[in-house]
């Protein structure tokens, strides 16, 4: 794509949080272009009443959501419910470039898919997350992929070198904030605005939400070994961010000094992944709207722990966008690291 | 600019609201780098300390902010507190593009200026509403900007159509709902988020706001007579946005037709004014980040008034920056309508 | 009640909000008991799934809310959608006291009711506003009370000490900012905490909001002629309040003194309106939880109007419940305005 | 004081958000009497300007805060930065009731309190806390008594049943999600309005908040052994409530219903600590404005941790005033727990 050649993108699911974030970034893309907007229920509305924020596509006209209404477009973006990706992503032809939100191709293994979501597993995708290991040489080409869920990009991207370089024990304890957009836009009452404003709750304690075998899963890969997870996520009063604080029992031996230095080196070379200086903590709000990642590291001694704490936003790095989002982390970046060349 | 030459900009105040929203919109510009940035009090710092979320920016050091610090750039933003602009802007080489967000040059009338901001007046400069009639033309190629004040940009917008198509007596009333970003970034306790939220609260009542003979002066010269404005704030709980409801006298004879056609035949060429389809209203969301003004226009035949409601974000329109911030709403636009050609 | 008498209290669609705000009230309150909390959809289920905050009563079981169901409180508080309590309160015991907390009997007028609610008008009843000159009386020893509405409340006693006293013309702008509970409890995708946060939006411009008919009502019987008003409502990113920016042309030769002696001697005696020492301004959170109405009044000589500004909760003050909630604004209050002695 | 008999209060850092919550809370009670407000920077200012909504007592002068201003009362409220109190208790009456809402008297180990908050320790009084074992037969009769923390109470409650029964490894992890008005009433830049909003941060990371060696006193006490704390507190967008996440390793063989029936049982007799019923998770909401902890528990078998929340008001049960404030949580209570009979 650094010829500038441009790439026609569709987009179901277009008229949710997810996706509507997706045609956000795409309006300001050089080498991407909004060719259609796809949603099921909503078929057939003005896209400006269902995103009226989406000015410059509000004219557009919501089309269904079938393969067949899908074909033709060199990306389609799937930002649908759990379990609806595969069967509408089998029909797509084996050169468009499919990229799906949602849940369906995350989990390597079937059982903790058919345990997790329910039903047989459709598979699993090169994963979104080019931040990992070796994982952005598997995902140039990739015309499948999936993107991680907003959770696990804030607690793989926190833990996975601290896992890696040996730092601390195979236990990961997050306690995670998000926002209200993460619940998706579905009408519910404990989500109303008169119940969320002024409160914070929690929900999916005791290890039971749908994110936990995915941050295993990626941990694991990093440890190289099996890691347990306690994860707990709370509900705050904004529309959009993730903040997870995240600790692990230092090894010993272990220092200050040697907890930065792995971090440094782990994205000495990420344009998205911000591990702030000394004495700065992160904050949802610095990276709001952006595909950016802000990373701090502490080490404390009395209670032996390593604390990572990182920012993003659950819409936006949390959705597995790649490319900047330059108004608000305007990084260079000297290509898309998820579209390939 | 088409011509893709680059203007390198330097932003004193930087260290603020609106000189940091200057910042984040020249990220994503490509025309415009951000040269260097300023400010007084935070002189020497590292700009990530102060503004987080310029990620970009961050390991920019603050340089002072004197006229000599100012020299060498195509284009210099003054972002500064009212009554500081004028001396600086004075010691500016006449053709360096000079663009002030505060007020010092946005008023006609020295007595005006001296009854609202005391002592004696700089001067007035084109005034930076390229939406209004003829203003464009008047800011092409001008060297010396006074960007217009938050409110007066959603009011005049608003109410500018009605009073020169005749639609409404000569006597305006608005109520507009600000964000706290609106009065600035020094700590008032006021002004901390335990006294914000959850809250609504209203200043300035009684007509004694400074922005109101600026928006006395605006619908003045669209109605071609003196314009009576009865304007009354509240601060709401959010950082960011205005809404303003206006509204005034009908004439006899005007209806709801006569009304929305009068706003369609003035905004029917501008990029960033979007009158709403019938039956959608302008929300403050909708132009977060944005070079976007919302409209609506509704008759209340009972009440005998014309109701007209705009949406801006006060730091991007409402600061007056003029390119399209294109995440949020990135419509082409053909020329920066500020930046001369 | 001074003899220390306890009444018990039924309240039906005490799963909503104002039904809840009722018996949160009824918990403080040293007369007062609350026998049983009724329902349609939840019947059956606990009040604490339903009402976490309302702890003391977690465990009442939802009754259903037919007439019978009601009958043998001493007092039953209907908080029912809007053409639903008629029917109900026709069946209930003419020395039951049943206070309406929805429309059904605010509106004098059939034709009115007619218009702005469709149906046949089911009658009036008192009209719970004891602060308007006369009516105090009116409620002691009714059996039927109408709970007027939460813009009513504050616009009403706004403007009514203005009017009544000839200060100013008969038509009446009034632009006011209402915390999200005003819209219920029903889950409605506008209303999402995603969708309110951060944003201010407006609805029914134009005239057309429910609450209009009852304040020119109450505004024209104050000035005793025909009055005329203007009214904008707007969603603000709170949880609960009103804040009602109210203004009218002034007449010849009224100035501030004179306007402040008429609110002064207005509420002189009313302990659940605090006309503000002068240059304090109301806010909504200073009356939260609280049987208060804040405001305070200014003239704005050059535009030649009065401005009053009126902070209520629109959950207390706003659906008419007459005990002071002691916490929060605990005036020692003589005799509950509303209750019979 | 179950006679009815008065108490007269006078309350010092009557400004502040603490201060001005016991006066809040006097406001309702029907044997305390708030006798006088004391500020030292605010002396002779009216207090309506400084807590608007403490509209009861809006016209009490704030007098001086030196020993001799406090003298006369039965019961004094210290609501002082930390360091403040001490040298004024020292000076007060041996029968006056002193309530310390400051840190000086909390910690046992002059070590701790050295290494903590600097200087030389004033020694411990009575801890208010009288849900710990033991705690309410210390605190009756107690002429000074020291209120904890805010995050202190709220992680003692939900971390001490499960330690004193043994059902936990003595490592603590807690994340807390408090509001902005934890951070008190003095401006800062970060708790502006403007950088709260919509943002969720962090701070004090890597055991260095000074409520950490507080939590580690109690729970070691409550365990019988040292216990290590893992404390992370985090800021969001609210101005009141905490929401404390505490998990600590599980011990072999304990599960679910083991771990719900130690809670059952510590907390059986306890008017202000709700266990909520299975399935149900607090909220802050719920307890705002009251004097009530909600608790859940969750046993995670396959992370093999104990999973507790709990969910305060930081400036009431948070400030350890120990009377239920009735319109948010009228729970009956026998007898006021901190006044003595």
């Amino acid at each position: 794509m650094s010829t500038g050649q441009t790439w026609t993108v569709g987009v179901t699911g277009a008229t949710g949080y997810a996706g509507g974030e997706v045609c956000r970034l795409l309006a300001g893309h050089p080498n991407l272009r909004l060719g259609g907007v796809h949603a099921n229920a909503s078929a057939g509305r003005r896209l400006g009443e269902l995103q009226p924020h989406l000015l410059p596509f509000a004219d557009l006209e919501v089309a269904p959501s079938g393969a067949a209404d899908l074909a033709g477009y060199d990306v389609v973006v799937l930002a649908l419910p759990h379990g609806e990706s595969a069967a509408i992503a089998a029909q797509l032809p084996a050169d468009t470039l499919v990229i799906d939100c949602g849940a369906d191709h995350r989990l390597n293994d079937p059982e903790a898919w058919a345990r997790w979501y329910g039903g047989v597993h459709a598979g699993s995708w090169p994963y979104g997350l080019p931040e990992l290991p070796g994982q952005r040489e598997q995902l140039a080409g990739a015309r499948r992929i999936a993107v991680p869920g907003c959770y696990p990009t804030s607690v793989t991207l926190a833990m996975a070198p601290a896992l890696a370089a040996g730092l601390v024990e195979s236990e990961v304890v997050v306690v995670a904030a998000s926002g209200t957009s993460g619940a998706g836009k579905s009408a519910k009452p404990h989500l109303l605005g008169s119940e969320v404003m002024g409160n914070v709750s929690v929900y999916g304690v005791g290890g039971v939400h749908r994110h936990t075998p995915e941050m295993i899963q990626n941990l694991s890969q990093a440890a190289g070994a099996p890691v347990g997870v306690s994860f707990t996520p709370t509900l705050v009063p904004m529309s959009r961010g993730i903040l997870a604080t995240c600790s692990a029992r230092l090894l010993p031996g272990v220092d200050a000094d040697a907890a930065r230095a792995a971090y440094a080196k782990a994205y000495a070379d990420e344009p998205f992944v911000h591990l702030l200086p000394e004495g700065q903590w992160p904050t949802t709000a610095q990276v709001l709207g952006a595909n950016t990642v802000a990373l701090q590291v502490a080490v404390d001694p009395d209670a032996g722990r390593l604390v990572v704490v990182a920012a993003v936003d659950n819409l936006t790095k949390g959705t597995g966008e790649r490319r900047c989002s330059a108004p608000t982390s305007p990084w260079a970046c000297p290509r898309p690291p998820v579209f390939p060349s």
